[in-house]
């Protein structure tokens, strides 16, 4: 029996990968050169549907690498020197923190409780911070960062990189791309794909850090520098053989979701959002995960459950519906529902009335 | 039209690839979690059918990244504290080369012109090597390393770790693991799967010489350090949401692999290259391109043209048949002709064929 997947990532495949599979296994893209013709519309075809739906300006650059944990280590050996800034909220943003520490820097972190987030008036950003890290969506906790906040911490402190990972919401947060410098995301969140990439939106402040740092004689990599990314990314390519299929599939899902229209994406994504959170408003056996309701996540709803998860996700499983259990040591403490694209209203629907049916 | 590709990577997809994407989609496994019991089997039968296929000893282990390119870059960063040497052959031993330069290594090179290769009585390799980087088949240049040779650098240069580029010609090789300490390789050449995975084997010397460098203090790295790795590869799990989709389908191509059994293969790759090498040494528009025979590549079979490769190329497309160009500089001079599991003794009887029939 197929089931329908809640798991925040991987996650549900969107409805449809399987015809667009099909289509790569009939146009060889398994097979084709990375540095032919064929290739390099498919990579355009990817980054043009990218930048009409979040509308990236045209001097963002869009560039392709294997995950967002390997865009994190990017980030810290191409722009940071000396001094990182890290909203640390949840596992994911903890990593990116510790990613700087491994490498050598000096990483200052913000720190809320598992289940808080962070407003921009209460953060105490040291001057000399060259990069702020923040996390517009913490997939282990279910908090969010607002985009208003976001917004109000560059007013704060223009000199310092904006970096924002997205990595399990995009595409839904409007992003205002003439305050944050740089977004990244995953494919196997919000665009229901296989992972196996991930994509780095940047601008040209950001490139300008990676260079002055290279001139410098600062060691930051080799195949997967900003330089040598962008030396290929100008003529539709990259360093090394790349996820193809991926890039190709990325392409054609970016393209269903523009036929959809992102106002409907998002105004379906809300209409979920607000199904669940008024579920678990109602609920005896659950309660939100996030208190502060302004920082609840709109695309990974987390539950606090009084009943273990495994106990919750085994008798939903039976039902074809499989949510996601907590984060770690969160396992049996609270479950985490995907609010991604490829789950439908009814999808969501047929979710809450199984919790319902079995935990009044 | 469907057309059968002996383009040296990406290169033709394994005939039993559809079945199994097929399987992976009715599987759902790009859903599931890498983190969850289906996938650390879906890992293991990963690795213990590389085992079987290679004849990999037990004290080896097999790790997953994403691409052989990002092999090269963690191998300096994780083994190298100063000093490297490379055989350079070609455009691939050369990137590998420049990458520990531009990590700050100082790096040696025995270069050959391109087209010719190595025996290991004429190597000079500086006492203080740490490392020793072998190219036995290079992917630019069709010039093999024969095993015997690498066999023999060891027992020149007993202290310094041996790592093994056999990016474009595994599983033919029979290596010898008591000699080599590492050796890696894409799924995209002769396992015949999409790009987007690199499997990196490595010995205990190598692990013990990573974890000395971090107890000195050295930054390695982050999520891809040896011990990062193995820390959550023991658990068949990585560090990051890997591509579970080719994990999975590497899994299975091998256990096709292993099923025909290693011998067959390798003797139908001896058939095919014969075949191949005995056509291009009759012809009047055609040379080898590697003029040492005991050099001449078993998997990436490479011929100077003296008709420009783009028009034979575009001839026998037209047939449903399509070789693969010269590199870089080559392009227009050479045609590189894949000899991997994916290509039929037939197929590479038709590609002569057309090759007779018009080049006679």
């Amino acid at each position: 029996m197929s089931k329908t997947f809640f798991t925040v990532g991987p996650s549900q495949l969107y409805p449809t990968l399987p015809q667009h599979i099909q289509e790569a296994l009939d146009k060889q893209i398994g097979t084709i050169s990375h540095r032919g013709k064929q290739f390099q519309s498919i990579y355009k075809h990817a980054t043009d549907g990218l930048r009409t739906l979040l509308s990236i300006p045209e001097d963002f650059e869009i560039l392709f690498l294997s995950s967002a944990t390997e865009i994190w280590e990017r980030i810290i050996e191409n722009c940071v020197e000396q001094h990182s800034f890290h909203c640390v909220n949840g596992s994911f943003s903890k990593r990116f923190y510790e990613f700087s520490v491994e490498l050598g820097k000096t990483a200052v972190q913000a720190k809320a409780e598992f289940g808080s987030g962070f407003y921009a008036a209460d953060l105490q950003i040291p001057s000399q911070t060259e990069i702020i890290c923040l996390t517009q969506n913490e997939t282990s906790s279910g908090v969010k960062m607002p985009v208003s906040e976001i917004n109000k911490v560059k007013s704060k402190h223009s000199e310092a990189l904006i970096f924002v990972d997205a990595v399990s919401s995009i595409p839904y947060p409007q992003f205002d791309f003439s305050v944050i410098d740089s977004v990244f995301f995953s494919v196997q969140k919000c665009f229901g794909l296989p992972a196996g990439l991930g994509v780095w939106i940047l601008n040209k402040r950001v490139i300008a850090k990676a260079e002055a740092m290279l001139a410098k004689g600062i060691k930051t990599g080799t195949y997967h520098t900003i330089p040598s990314l962008l030396s290929k990314a100008k003529d539709f390519q990259t360093p090394e053989t790349p996820n193809v299929w991926n890039i190709f599939l990325l392409g054609k899902v970016v393209e269903d979701f523009n036929k959809k229209g992102i106002e409907v994406i998002r105004k379906e994504t809300d209409t979920k959002a607000k199904m669940l959170y008024d579920f678990l408003g109602k609920s005896s056996v659950f309660t939100y995960g996030v208190t502060d309701a302004a920082l609840r996540s709109d695309t990974t709803i987390v539950a606090n459950t009084s009943v273990p998860s495994g106990e919750v996700i085994k008798k939903l499983e039976a039902e074809g519906l499989v949510p996601g259990s907590g984060y770690s040591s969160y396992k049996e403490k609270q479950i985490r529902i995907a609010n991604f694209p490829a789950i439908s209203i009814q999808d969501t629907e047929s979710l809450i009335q199984a919790l319902q049916k079995h935990y009044a």
